[in-house]
């Protein structure tokens, strides 16, 4: 496995789309150095755009979040997150009645600002749900699992609405090397356990790479997929969907795969990255 | 679909093994005049065994709750319970350690009466774990789900040990037509995240089947399988179990598979009982 | 459920995206009256698209053949076809080598078109296989499965090179009430074998939709997403689609989805059309 | 990982159960030295079975080709494969009627040996179906795959009927470091396509394992499970069916598992064999 400097990759693109968690921070807060990189971006003109799996949060918070750490140069029209599919989703297809969400409050607030009225799963009675016309996956924390994820199986079992989660990762690191279970999980348990179809908003999936190339394009990037990089640290989601959707892609060694595992996963699953990098961070 | 009388499908067969939920009892307990059918298998001569997906007790408890409900026949020794062979195989498989578990204290007891030390997850210290030598599913009660998941796949990440699950039913029928998340759909989610094979106990899995099959011949049954009835409310447990162990099969519409259901179930799954009746009650 | 003439579904929308299979045409060539929709849609000023889990033929051919039957209306620009995607993902992502394929030499033409140098996986020797860049399952015709199934097995074993396929459908009708296994029959069996990622194109792919909707859009069609409908006879891959992609959908009766299971199979899956009409065929 | 010369586990047990491809044999014949593996075994009064997924034969073909091959000690007594219980399966649940399979003549034959009619699918009418009463997948030769696996996909659409395979190897290897699809492979995709549960017999299945206990016990072997040892290649079967029903477990290094990925894969799949030995041959 060859492993190549990230400058050296990055030089060659006009734009470049980022993975978030394992990419340019993680547990501990942004990968040191990583306000380099954005550097080096800016004075070679190379534009970005982050791409990240989360609904917890609407644009604007994710952006601040960066901001607050310093990287001022993510703004809010940098981001492109599942949550905002999701939220465009629920704009197009559910025009009246209540949202049931499992997630915290603040999770629910992006919803709301199209209008809709939300519910908490754990707010919500079963006895009174005929309102209820649609449910979401928005977020791991904010509800307590034995008593609601039963609530949510049997709300789906006795209305059939349109449920969806805007978080296909399974999991998530925290502390240590230790994970936590995503909203992704949770929905695949929702999914086995009712048998009906959940609607997925996030990498791999295309929808997430054409909203990104569309923005990108619609503020003057290039319209040349062949110069447009996508950089993550997971195969399953960053560069499956990547490669899809007609990008080359690099796997940086920061995150879900570690540099032991990099080249017997590829081999595995076949999905072959065109470079590998060890961090996206620029010396 | 020919529904045929249980009473003029059961006087075929010299042992009969019965599932326990939705065809001897459900969600408000007994089935109403259920107590005949047994005056009528001990009119006729006909010995029965009680199969379950159950680990949340041993036998002792489980033969206690129908006694106590005025079914004096289901003594501890009708028993035969997931919960059984998960308890053999630890037996057999773990010499040393402590055995972590997911649910109640009392679901533990069983285990405990083999000389193992065990740990809820709850009480676990994930930085004190090398003591750990299997971990079992065997309730969904009796301990967090959002903290104690967590620790559990954590716990898997950590170290590489068996993990068991003692019942194959992902959910089971509680008040109303609502239902439960069962342990089996919680080790299918720790088994989701994690990626690790768990070893499962329960139906439809042979095993339970020869386990109730040898008890009844140790105890002068009969051994000629075609003299076995299985009757059992779900198709791809009781049923795929009892077809694929050379058994009969009655399908009762009494629990999981309703009425209106099951013709289109049998065809759709292609899981074929060899009798459907309305209910294992004999009038 | 409500059965809702398609005449005053379709009215209410500025552009309409056709399944074919099921929708169009069956195994007996075009339905009978299905002139009469496209004269419908012409009068009313109503745009169309037909988008195709295809990748048999280009979409010269695929139009062709619609041509040849008397509908003059779908020309090669009206066609989206789940093979035009899997060109494009090849034009982007393969630069040198031979592509593999398992199909026709015909459908091996359209992929021939980009310059690409192709080989039948019937006549590749496994032993000179190091310039093979990717593998594409293209038809389920052209090739002895026996042979060829296992060649391929054994090809993506030894080279780790990315695999597509464009058409997700597992099987299609033929004569009678018979169906044929699939291409993405085909790809399930190879990626169970392999264990590896295959990368799929079609419905209910997004990628599907947004390229479609970009066709229509390009020429002038509405951009917005609420004028827009789908039809199709498959839940799973029409319906779902549309539905993610934000767009109104109507289930027709006229090829996978019989009448007298449309309402089951929508509750069991949990994917709701907007509406369900007989057939898109206008009297 | 610690590897352990195969004599001084093998010492330790009264009764040791062998799979056979990848253990006792490969592609090119016998593995060089296995005789003095039996030889030891009889010095020792250590019994013996082979427990093989294997439904192409009939024991007394299977023992044949070791015999012939000079281990006269493997008589046809001495072999349990997963064809014996697909056999036992036919008996009990099919009583009338013609039982269609896949696979060769030979592989028929042993069925037939029950008395009941066959038919391969290559030879049947589908129009005049109404007689078969099972389907039975034998082996992946001895038929047209592009015709007849249609043809199988289309009778399980018109009957419902009982549908096994006796085998759940997806592949087997062949000549060089080539595989081949096997019959379990090819029951995944007609499950796949068709929907329906087929029923599954042998390794890592328990029937399996006590299947040959009970042969074993019948012959005097000992009734202890800790005192017989299970020794495989792979560890999705032989070691997974070992440890849940029981045994102690030697993973070899001769076949699916080799030396550079055992360990990862130990790790990945969570499933642990009680030691690990280069090969079951003794020197």
């Amino acid at each position: 496995m060859n492993i190549v400097p990230f400058e050296s990759i990055a030089i060659k693109y006009k734009t470049i789309f980022f993975d978030a968690f394992g990419v340019l921070k993680n547990q501990s807060g942004l990968l040191p150095g990583i306000d380099k990189t954005f550097d080096f971006l800016k004075a070679n003109g190379i534009d970005f755009y982050i791409i990240t799996n989360d609904a917890s949060r609407g644009p604007q918070e994710l952006s601040a979040s960066y901001q607050e750490k310093g990287l001022g140069q993510i703004t809010k029209s940098k981001i492109i997150s599942s949550g905002m599919l999701a939220r465009n989703y629920l704009k197009l297809k559910v025009k009246s009645g209540t949202v049931a969400y499992l997630g915290t409050k603040e999770s629910a607030h992006y919803i709301e600002t199209l209008g809709l009225k939300t519910i908490s799963i754990a707010d919500l009675n079963l006895d009174n749900a005929d309102d209820i016309s649609a449910l979401v996956v928005l977020d791991d924390e904010g509800f307590d699992w034995n008593h609601d994820l039963n609530k949510a199986v049997n709300l789906l079992r006795r209305r059939n609405i349109a449920t969806i989660v805007a978080n296909t990762d399974k999991y998530y690191p925290v502390e240590g090397k230790e994970v936590a279970i995503a909203a992704g999980g949770i929905a695949n348990l929702l999914e086995d356990i009712v048998g009906k179809q959940i609607i997925r908003f996030g990498k791999p999936d295309a929808q997430m790479f054409i909203f990104a190339y569309e923005h990108s394009v619609k503020n003057g990037g290039t319209k040349d997929k062949n110069k447009i990089l996508m950089v993550g640290d997971t195969l399953t989601t960053d560069i499956l969907g990547g490669n899809k959707f007609g990008l080359d892609t690099v796997l940086v060694l920061t995150g879900n795969t570690l540099a032991s595992q990099a080249e017997i996963r590829i081999q595995t699953k076949g999905i072959i990255p065109t470079y590998v990098s060890e961090s996206a961070v620029i010396h």
